[in-house]
């Protein structure tokens, strides 16, 4: 699965295109989300997006250049907290970047279907943009972990679902967002684009399905 | 119908143009969607994407000179599957530019409907907008085709349900996304944005027609 | 009520900016909408957008110099036969500038609300923005007309309309869109916005109102 | 709380690249809204919106600098009326930036939930976005205030509701739109995006989660 990583220069340069992207869309509103990418394998390295900052302007430098212990090598300001859950994904499915995007729909499907632990998705075409998928046929289990600020305890808990679920493409923290991945960032942008996608389609589905007296859909006089 | 084709160059560059403005409105998202256009009629070429590319950032190299055994003559990557499809629209309608995109509303509208194998739109005024189209008393069918692998089969399918259909301007893949043409891109890049924007306008409403026991549109205190 | 009209080139680049604002929120998808400025008030003539055209890439070529006639002294293209209403509202409002927007919101509310001929939208601190309009408290009546190919026939209509309630700020042509009008463009534009956010605003809240057996809004575990 | 002040040139280019942020947004369309950022405290100046400007193209000229008593020092135009409610927070709150938006979420919400004087947010990670909040298990409060056109009477209304509610991070204006502040202008920016997110999530929820006799989010064939 992996792919060759990038540049740290490289890498700062994606991740802000990426954040430009996302936060055009209303993805990584007021600081949220966090993005990283790897940039050496041995020792492991990332290129991760420093803690509080604004996703729709990132600038070189609020990109740190981060080991395996959370030391930063180059950049200004912190690692988020959760860095520890790129690691976790990092380390358990060789993922060479790590995407995390906090939606209107994936915080409303995460809180709903929350007490289900998941949610399927199903029979779409779009699935075929996620990894190893190649038809529509595919049903996709999201699995939703409940949030928790306990980062190292949230990481363990990520860890196991992961393991749990090793077909998965992402996991939803409840009422929190979206965690996805890839071989590279191109592969990890991907797949934020079809999970938001196909949230927004299951959650408008679903109401759409659900009204009441009126069903044709031509327009009356 | 036939308009005068473009060069190879200046139809990558328009397909490149048509990427940004689907993209930006969330209608090609994850690499989804295909566009195509015919550069020459004898032998028939089309320029058209390559498959797995993102629509919003396309590139020249990422447009393909193709003939119609799906040989490619330009660019870097392979023809998508569903090249079958484009050559089947351009060969039934005479079309000089094929555009699919992949929409949260055609999506939605194509599963909820796709028992009726199709749906329609009328007394709208948007639809003047569709090729030979003079009112907005029209009445537009648009098929809904399963969705399938098998393209050859798929394309088979779709051909028949085009000479069915001889008025129709478009075509819904269900839970898969839209089809429409014209005699040339510009033509086709109207009807991608008529179409969507009637599914949307049918899907809101439906959901508001139906909505229950308060029915008054002005603000309460 | 008339400001200092624009030259034709600066009509021109206005109209384009509007056009180019009005296309990225989707109101005026597929060559629908148009626009006019008055450049001159004796004799009357108008910079008006050709028929037929992409709202959001205008070229100072697409803007039409014509006369009360119909009569084009400038630019490339016809003008569209509803310029008739453009000079029915020009002639009663003593308007500065006209502009026609074709949304989803106004076409749903203009569909769903046609049979009462009208909707009414009162206590919106938004209206304060209305030219003349001083408090939220104020009632705006949108009268709601009949769509209708026969232009000559359909620019009495909206006269009579116009004349019957000299304080509408705009009105609803039935599943095809919004007029209004302002003594500059700048006024003009403001009211489509003003008023576009107020279709949308009424929409939604009436499909929240109508919201079954689930009432409250903070998130459940 | 405070932080370092911005110079006048910095705060205009400052509040205009916030106010593109929220035009693209629809957040304060049709000149809607109005922004203010502390420049000097001692004498109290404060670098504000004109009233009146289109918030999408501010210029430099269209900020005004102003005393305590609305006296203009620079700038083109006069200060909107609401000024009154900008001193009352920056007094009471010790804000370095104050920041007023009126997006279809916020008036829909402080419409329906009128009567109850606010809404609660809670069980949100977006919420540690807000200032000084630690955890998602935060309840926050944001209370409605009716509107009125006296301003006077208005601002202290919003400066009592401050005070009951001191540790509110926004209040909503019924059928207006939302105020919120900082220490800084990043700050206020942040916390509009944060409340603007938290609003449209509340909404679609309770929407979502009414929604009547199919309760399934898999699609169907």
């Amino acid at each position: 699965m992996p792919n060759a990583p990038l540049s740290l220069v490289d890498a700062a340069e994606a991740l802000a295109a990426a954040g430009r992207r996302f936060h055009a869309r209303g993805w990584v509103l007021g600081t949220s989300g966090n993005f990283s990418v790897v940039t050496t394998r041995e020792p492991l390295r990332l290129a991760i997006t420093a803690s509080s900052v604004d996703k729709g302007t990132l600038t070189p430098s609020q990109i740190l250049d981060i080991d395996e212990s959370c030391g930063v090598h180059g950049g200004t300001g912190n690692p988020s907290a959760e860095t520890l859950l790129h690691f976790e994904i990092i380390r358990r499915r060789g993922a060479g970047a790590v995407l995390h995007t906090h939606s209107v729909w994936s915080t409303l499907l995460s809180d709903s279907h929350g007490l289900d632990r998941g949610l399927s998705i199903e029979g779409y075409e779009m699935l075929k943009g996620l990894d190893g998928v190649r038809t529509h046929e595919h049903r996709e289990w999201v699995p939703i972990v409940a949030n928790d600020q306990d980062m190292p305890r949230l990481a363990r808990v990520v860890g196991a679902v992961l393991d749990q679920h090793p077909d998965a493409h992402g996991v939803l923290l409840q009422r929190h967002g979206l965690y996805t991945w890839g071989a590279s960032l191109t592969d990890a942008v991907r797949h934020i684009e079809i999970l938001e996608f196909l949230f927004e389609t299951l959650g408008r589905t679903a109401m759409y399905r659900s009204r009441g007296g009126y069903h044709g859909i031509a327009a009356n006089s």
